[in-house]
């Protein structure tokens, strides 16, 4: 949640006794400068509600995230809370992962970063994206851990998002992934007719 | 191998067109002293043999290594080599993995790293296990790639070493570890009666 509402509940005194564990030292910063109690995952393993957007959401509400390039502090967050809601607008919505024809991210070491890539790109479970090496500027984008992010690009769909998470966490030099699968628990979705909430389907 | 062997090799006519693809800043380095012709895996993505030592050797030629602290560069070296021979004395024999009571590696993400050191100790495919930060001084060790390593000590060995390396490798903030399986294809053992040179059994 953006830190400067958090700050507002806070003052209204909708929100007390919370402690917060930012997921990017961009949202670490923001929010230490506005006073908000603040954790990390060391002190606090065990975190009430994660509340996030997404970039992709599909029927079961398995999603994309980190097209801003802090995946894997977000996964580890969310993984860490006991309810994860994600916030989006219906035009996130798709009918299957990589769907939007947008960057699914891939956190990579740097070390030989484009044998990496072509592996990435030429595994079965993720056949005929297209994996380019983020830039900024003209230098690879560094994450807040020093790593790279190789984007997939998808045509279609990937047939089936639980293999490819696998086969793509298998890779020697993989970190994490943009595929938070199994982890919203719940999706509100705002639309032009107003706002809607989904429950995961089939909830463990 | 050792720089310096091969610069002798080299040297002697043992070997010639040759290019070697180093595993660690420090093996770089001392190989780019002696002048051995280097290339990394991005210019050379296949390689026709790796030579390595390792810290366990169970019956199955399945290793436990990066006790040096570069698991990942040789896991993607070793992985990228059509043929990996391991050489090793019969101290790093062990019935199984973990079996030797040293360290098992796990190279892990600096953020929160307290955090994934408890879950990692709290995996039930490695129970009993003792997680501990890898120190350098008064500072935690950093690998090549600016990760922490956590390493695992074992009372008894590990049951199912598969098992474990798939539960480790699910963990977010997770990298790689140093379970080295279905990766040697032949071991060069040196003992007090001679050198011993076995195959891995049931190689597919």
């Amino acid at each position: 949640m953006p830190p400067r509402h958090l700050l507002q509940l806070l003052k209204d005194g909708g929100l007390k006794d919370i402690v917060g564990v930012p997921t990017s030292i961009r949202t670490y910063e923001q929010a230490k400068s506005l006073g908000i109690p603040l954790a990390t995952l060391d002190e606090q393993p065990k975190l009430d509600v994660a509340i996030d957007g997404a970039d992709e959401v599909d029927p079961n509400l398995d999603v994309v995230k980190g097209r801003g390039g802090a995946l894997l502090r977000e996964k580890m967050v969310e993984m860490a809370s006991s309810k994860f809601v994600c916030i989006v607008d219906d035009s996130k919505l798709v009918e299957g992962l990589g769907g939007s024809k947008l960057a699914m991210p891939v956190e990579i070491v740097q070390f030989c970063h484009l044998y990496t890539l072509q592996r990435l790109q030429n595994l079965e479970e993720v056949k005929g994206c297209v994996a380019k090496l983020r830039m900024e500027g003209d230098k690879p984008y560094v994450t807040d851990n020093s790593n790279y992010i190789v984007d997939l690009y998808f045509e279609t769909p990937i047939v089936d998002a639980h293999a490819a998470s696998k086969a793509i966490l298998a890779l020697e030099g993989v970190v994490d992934h943009g595929l938070f699968l199994d982890m919203v628990d719940v999706c509100i979705i705002a639309g032009s007719n107003g706002v809607e909430v989904k429950e995961r389907p089939n909830k463990n």
